[in-house]
């Protein structure tokens, strides 16, 4: 059965997310939205693997990127979506309701619906948002064809809750290690002890206080953390290393020097391996047509603390932010969920700015 | 070939090393074993699984116990062995050189050629002493024979570098362990890194000095130590568990209650699971015939700092010794030798001690 852009975002959302779209598994879908939007006229479609890209032409003094990924994670017994009703309020529940299937039908329906915007659109639906960075639709599609990302504004829609969040913090991962010398652990004298050597890491750890920093009006809340620890040979050794991995998420003002540096120094005198760093990226909500924006969907704009591919429009000087339905801390929840009314009115919102001059 | 047990204590080893027989892989060599003592007529059989038990019935006054495992770690390119010269002293160099064959060797010929000892001597060569302690043949034989360990004595042939290593410490493993609660290493402080919490348990092994324990005349260092860490769910999550595995080896004047009430002290505050202990083993080294054998070995007798299968002779009551050649510091090491002196040594103490009232 195609795919009815006409139908309410609601009815969409649900007709998306009941075609599973796992990593890896997103051809079926980016099939169905590639000919359900090939029936109208306005838009030019790209297609690029498994991305969709769709794009008005009308010569508009302004360009605006509006893109959300099509993947998923695994389905864990939350397909297909059901109807269910949540403190009096409908939701639409299931993998993908939050993250970010219903921020997909809104701009699907949005597409299909206007075709004569205030500003050129280019929209873009990406696979393998979900997995390791290589396989990013978003990050192929703009390796090859970064043309297609030349514009004054970005929209990504990511689940914010419906607010407008700008930016995200950058994400950097290290490891520190101590190392130590194996013995028998009836003679543990001989040796000396990684894990031990590990103590003042993880005191310092415990010790350090995140700085919160004001970039462009908001204020990014960083974090430094432990995300795992690892020593031991055997119940009977004296372990000769101790690795943890840490994870340091900073402000949008700070360049992945100046991050690597900061984890230097508060690891000074630890052996430190920089894994890899992605820079944050600035909210740009200082713009005319952010401010636009801002104005048009209502309410306060708030900084983004976990990295989204915003960073990738950042990086190639396009300022963007995250809207979009769902609450983030349901994202790759088993008990994923989305309120209806959330869905509507961020199809409200994008509306009323694409349609207002 | 059979095995010739006329032959010297250093071709003995070199020949039950090249029989291979590494853990659950013991048969052909206890059945060797088993075939070349049915020729001493002084000596009763009893084959117990893999486990071979020769012993003399002379209405000696007392008895005495002289054990060996034959069983090795895993062979890694080191078998056949082969004769080295390392400072210019010869060595036979393969697995199971020092853990514990030339033991087993020099035990094997004086089995077969003491028709008459001063005290009654119990043989007993085991299986599966390098593995997990229910599999350890000497157990099956002490839980299914207590009768055949009664004695006023016992040797252990264990790698002690030709010296009287006496009694053992005990050794208790524990998990100790942090709780927190989950979140996204964007928003941490949303959740409570376990890892974190973890700095205390490490700063208290850090600093922990362990003690020098006196029993019957042989001091006893102890040790507590990590062995492992692990923690961690995801590179972007908040860890809410964090478990260090602690080893704790302690003098055999605790008891398994006393160490478990030490290792609580130490931990105080923190989650901890007993995962398993054993007592120690007392060096017996006061009695009389304990003392003959320091007499005739001599040198001066040394606390053993490893756990060993002395403590199943000492749960039964038996006083017990490590005595045997090679170094213990190559046990299990892919570069195992043994100097051939030690061997020859090792059998000189045993004879003189046998042979002598």
């Amino acid at each position: 059965m195609a795919l009815d852009l006409t139908a309410s975002s609601v009815e969409l959302t649900r007709a998306i997310c009941d075609i599973p779209s796992v990593s890896g598994d997103e051809r079926v879908l980016a099939d169905e939205i590639e000919s359900a939007l090939a029936a109208y006229g306005h838009l030019e479609i790209i297609r690029h693997g498994n991305t969709v890209v769709a794009r008005t032409s009308l010569g508009r003094p302004q360009r605006v990127v509006i893109a959300g990924h099509i993947d998923t994670v695994p389905i864990n017994g939350n397909v297909p979506t059901r109807d269910v009703e949540i403190d009096g309020t409908p939701h639409l529940w299931g993998r993908g309701t939050v993250d970010m299937k219903a921020g997909v039908a809104v701009q699907l329906k949005l597409a299909a619906e206007l075709t004569a915007p205030e500003a050129d659109i280019t929209w873009m639906w990406y696979d393998n948002e979900e997995v390791q960075a290589e396989k990013n639709g978003l990050k192929l599609l703009a390796d090859e064809r970064p043309d297609l990302f030349a514009a004054d504004f970005a929209i990504l829609g990511e689940p914010s809750d419906g607010r407008i969040e700008g930016g995200c913090n950058g994400t950097l991962r290290a490891v520190v290690r101590t190392r130590g010398v194996r013995a028998h652990s009836a003679r543990s004298w001989v040796g000396e002890n990684a894990i031990h050597g590990a103590a003042p890491i993880l005191s310092r750890l415990a010790e350090y206080r995140a700085r919160e920093v004001t970039v462009e009006g908001l204020g990014y809340r960083e974090g430094l953390n432990a995300v795992a620890i690892r020593g031991g040979v055997a119940g009977n050794v004296i372990p000769d290393l101790c690795e943890v991995d840490v994870n340091y998420r900073f402000a949008p003002s700070k360049s992945i020097d100046d991050a690597v540096a900061h984890v230097r120094a508060a690891f000074d005198g630890f052996e430190i391996e920089i894994v890899d760093a992605a820079a944050g990226a600035r909210p740009g909500l200082d713009a005319p047509i952010a401010q636009r924006f801002l104005a048009a969907v209502g309410g306060e704009a708030h900084a983004k603390y976990g990295w989204t591919d915003v960073a990738r429009f950042s990086a190639l000087g396009v300022p963007a932010v995250n809207y979009g339905p769902g609450d983030p801390h349901l994202a790759h929840h088993d008990e994923e969920r989305v309120p209806l009314a959330q869905i509507e009115a961020v199809e409200r919102g994008l509306r009323a700015w694409l349609t207002t001059s």
